[in-house]
């Protein structure tokens, strides 16, 4: 079975995900890039996805769960808020924040109200819009993963649905020592969440807190 | 000067530092012990405030941090929460939940805004209700405590209203790895905390994170 994967999620401290407003020239808010640095400065992202292993870049526990990213990922399901700025729906020839050749590297599918046709990019991305519920856009998604895991890549609401459909095998959040006080909160109706998952948290040298979420195998009720 | 310190406060994931509903039978509501199972199992608990050096209790990382909670503390603050239940006010027999000798040792004042006679107890601890803001209570605790530092108690409440009125020193935190959902979070009103203060975060082989909030030096403008 495929599994369902989140990878490199960042929360501040006060579990908002984005800050606010988000716009074309802010797509992550008033929290700018404070959630993301400490993925700027792995050598996983010095290097792109590329195989260029120059030395740049740090190479602890920060880049090693930075790359588990795209390991065994043969499809990604994103919400709308992370393709475009609010209204990107009403530009035609939006493609997304990622240049010609995005980083997903599959086929990637943006959950809408709003479909349009599909869109290949360079590099094996290929974007579908999908009208979809949560279950829906997994099956979908993984039909088309070719036998891989499908990754579902944020934003928060997207994660909290499929968290709250109890969809999700495998999550890693990065925890950024800042307070944000507003934008889109992750844990927002998800009480007891830790009930299905097995839990572990390791403090970076850099600041940032990894938590990963690894859902309990069922055991059988004879064993 | 005196310093003004949070010791051993207990969030989950969520930033609740308590469930709901508060009761006489749940301290903590919906949360039970969960966030201060850590705690229970230290050395610092089980040896309790005596010298007794027996080998009971983790000894590591969480212990460390617990037994700070008492060093060169000469007074407490403590909200009305928690004193006690919800109505606690209207039981004249109400002394807290901690029996004839709390583990306070020192002056604790009460934040009320129905004060009542101080109140002497074993072990020296001598409770005193107050109606007053964070910083004049701060200045009557700050008196009391003969030269040592003063500790904010929590909950989280009145956790929240020292820290906007930027009166403390040091925080030390513990987030537990469950997902409350509901309760009193400890975060809100409190954007951009961080740049008040040098924040560190260290795991826990037991699962907790802890997060120390140091208050940065004012740097001298000529130096």
């Amino acid at each position: 079975m495929p599994r369902t994967r989140i990878h490199n999620l960042s929360i501040s401290l006060d579990g908002f995900a984005t800050g606010e407003p988000q716009s074309a020239e802010a797509p992550f808010g008033h929290a700018g890039e404070r959630l993301h640095e400490w993925m700027f400065r792995t050598r996983f992202w010095a290097t792109g996805a590329s195989s260029d292993h120059a030395a740049r870049g740090s190479a602890g526990v920060d880049d090693a769960f930075a790359e588990r990213h795209s390991v065994g990922v043969g499809a990604e399901i994103m919400g709308a808020n992370k393709f475009g700025p609010p209204g990107w729906q009403d530009d035609p020839d939006w493609t997304g924040w990622w240049g010609p050749n995005p980083p997903f590297h599959t086929p990637t599918f943006v959950l809408t109200h709003r479909p349009r046709a599909a869109m290949e990019m360079e590099g094996g991305t290929v974007f579908h819009f999908l009208d979809a519920s949560p279950v829906d856009a997994l099956e979908v998604a993984g039909a088309a993963a070719g036998g891989q895991d499908v990754r579902i890549g944020g934003g928060p609401t997207v994660v909290r649905d499929f968290l709250a459909a109890g969809l999700v095998d495998h999550m890693h959040l990065v925890q950024v020592p800042i307070v944000l006080g507003r934008g889109v909160r992750l844990w927002d109706g998800l009480e007891g969440l830790e009930e299905a998952y097995d839990v572990e948290a390791v403090s970076s040298p850099s600041g940032v807190t990894h938590l990963t979420f690894a859902r309990r195998a069922v055991s059988s009720p004879s064993a």
